[in-house]
This record gives structure tokens, sequence and C-alpha cells, in this order.
């Protein structure tokens, strides 16, 4: 008894830790541990060393903040981007959706924070000194602003806005976009809440 | 490019290995591997040295394959667990679930192994031989079988019954007992299906 205490829990120690992660309950967490132990060890080495290894290489993009193996990622460094669009997201998962449906071919700007309201999430956490020091040195004409639709999104997508607004590029004022909020494809208008049907609404185009 | 091309590319590697865990599609993987990103990096070192060392720290017992820090698991050293049952188990979360009930007081004996009739997994796989050595060793009178009720569960449980049949402990008969099968506690027979209801009948108790 006193050996197997000294030697701690392992196993527990574990699962505590991957109780941690979002969507993991303890019974799950149980559940990935044992299927840990009963494959490869090999695997269990590989994911571990993948997980202590994670923050030391993965860098910040030094030019658009999004996530890379090196200082200046893929999209920063790939010259058949549009120069003149810049889209500013919160998270790094939001360039990542953007990415996968090809729709948009400018450059990025990821904020890896948002401004919150609620929680009285201070603005200095938004570095849009920053923003607008890259839009002025890269010659931007477009800054497409893609924070989430929700309170925070919003909130910091007023907040860049304000901030750019009055932006000159070679003489010209820079153009301040938001991408659209309504209905989403395929959905029912029963089933949507009020505020997105009265975005719905006022975002109505001319046929 | 070549740069990020030979540092590789973390993020996905962590996701390739992630997905490989049970419930986890690439989707969920992704999300995974962002909030570790998001988070304190000594979380993602934790978790990453608990996996890495898991299989290195995680001993199975040498007297009945539990699961422990040290050679010998908790339950087979604790001297007020019932010295005459064994039950048979096929993983050590099985284990783990009977341990929860509080209602069996034996040791166990852990399979870590089950026939696939359906698969053709070789019986050799099931040290029936350990087992029985272990029965006469301990002068076990009774071995409950609490393999799973599933297909595999109930080939192995056959199995390692007609290998301990004949086993005499101190003049007697070894007991064999399978654990009931039958409607789970506040299960409906309406949504029972045919095998369980059948089980449910033949094992039905005299009032």
């Amino acid at each position: 008894m006193r050996d197997a205490d000294n030697a701690g829990d392992p196993i527990g120690d574990l699962v505590a830790l991957l109780g941690r992660l979002p969507g993991i309950g303890e019974r799950s967490a149980g559940r990935l541990a044992h299927f840990v132990l009963s494959t490869d060890p090999a695997y269990a080495d590989a994911l571990g060393s993948a997980l202590s290894s994670l923050h030391e290489r993965v860098h910040r993009c030094i030019e658009c903040g999004n996530f890379g193996a090196s200082e200046l990622c893929r999209i920063c460094t790939d010259p058949r981007r549009d120069p003149t669009q810049l889209c500013v997201v919160a998270r790094v998962p939001d360039l990542l959706a953007l990415e996968r449906s090809s729709l948009y071919r400018g450059r990025y700007h990821v904020l890896h924070a948002l401004l919150a309201p609620l929680d009285g999430m201070a603005a200095d956490k938004v570095d849009v000194d920053g923003l607008a020091a890259r839009v002025a040195r890269l010659g931007i004409r477009e800054v497409v602003l893609a924070t989430p639709l929700s309170v925070e999104g919003e909130a910091t997508a007023l907040y860049v806005a304000s901030a750019l607004r009055k932006m000159m590029i070679d003489g010209e004022p820079l153009k301040l976009s938001r991408i659209a909020s309504g209905i989403p494809h395929g959905g029912e208008l029963e089933y949507a809440d009020q505020v997105t049907l009265g975005r719905a609404l006022d975002g109505r185009k001319g046929l």
C-alpha cells in the first residue's frame, strides 16, 4: 500500500488532465486513458511529445498572428494572395474556417482577443495600434471585419472600425466592411432567433 | 515557404494523433489542439508528460492484472478482501465499474483479452492456465465470470468455465458463476431487444 501511494496515481493524474479539455467529462477522460493504455506505447509517446512540444514548436506569425512552424506563416509568404485586402479575425480556427471555404484571397490579421463588454475585458488586449500600423505599412485598401457575430465579436468589430475609420491609404479613405449576418444556408426561418431574423431583413438585397 | 515546410506541421501532427482517440473526430481534434494552444503552456506540458510516461508508470499487477503504480495493486494487497472469491473480467474499466458499485468484496482476475469467435481471435490470448494456477494457489472457492454479455464475452466465459470446470479445491468442486443478464434497472420491456427479453425470462426468480 505504501509503495503504491508513493508512486502516485498515473491514470488518475492523466484522467484529471484530460478532463480539463473542452467537451471531455470525467467518464470520457477515463475511457481515453484506458484506450491509450490498451494501445501501442509508441502512440502514447508520440501524442505526449506532440502536446509537450506544441507551444514551443508553434509560432505566431510575426506579421499576422496566424499559427505556423516558422516566423512567417504560409499565407503571409504566399505571393498569390491579394495584397490589398486584410481580414480581421478573433482566433486562428476562424481563419482556418475561412481558408476551407477558399472564397477569400486576401491576407489575415488575428487579434487573439475580443472585447468582453459583459465581463469588463479591457480594450487594451485588442491591439488596434499594431493593426493600424500594419494596414498603413502594407497599403491595405479594404479591411474585412470577420470577428464573430456574438456580443463580444460585434463590440470588437465596432472598436476596431472606430480606430481605423479615418485612415487614408495613398490619398483614399480605407474601406471597412463587416461580414454579413442572416439566416445560415439551409436554415429555416421558423427556427431562427429574432436577432437573426432582424439582421436578415435589414441586410436584404435587391433582386 | 521552405522553412515552414521543413519545420513540419506541429498542429497538423497533433490533430492527426488526437484523431486516433475513440470518439474524437477530425473537427474535435482541431478544436482540442487550438484549446491547448490557447491555454497555459504548463498544461500542455503536464498532459504531454502524463501521456508519454503512462505506459512506463502504470504496471499490471503481477497477481491479478489490474493497473497500478507498483507490482501489486491496491486490491491484491488489501487484507479485508474476501480471499475465497475471484471475479474474472475482460478489462480494467470493467473492474473499476464493479468497484464503484461497492457490492463485490472478493479479488479480481483481469484477462486483458477476449475470444473473438467472429474475428477468429485465437484462444491462446486468454491465459486460462495462469488463471487455473492462481485459483489453485489462492484456494479460491468461487469464480464469478464477469466478462461482457456480448458474443465475445459469452464465448470467453464459456471457454474459461470449461477450463476450470473440474477443478477441486480442498476436496470440494470449484464453484463457477456467471453474472446475471436481463433488463437493466429502470429499463422498459418495450425497448429491450429479444435476446435480453429471453434472458430476463430464463433468469426469472421465484417470489
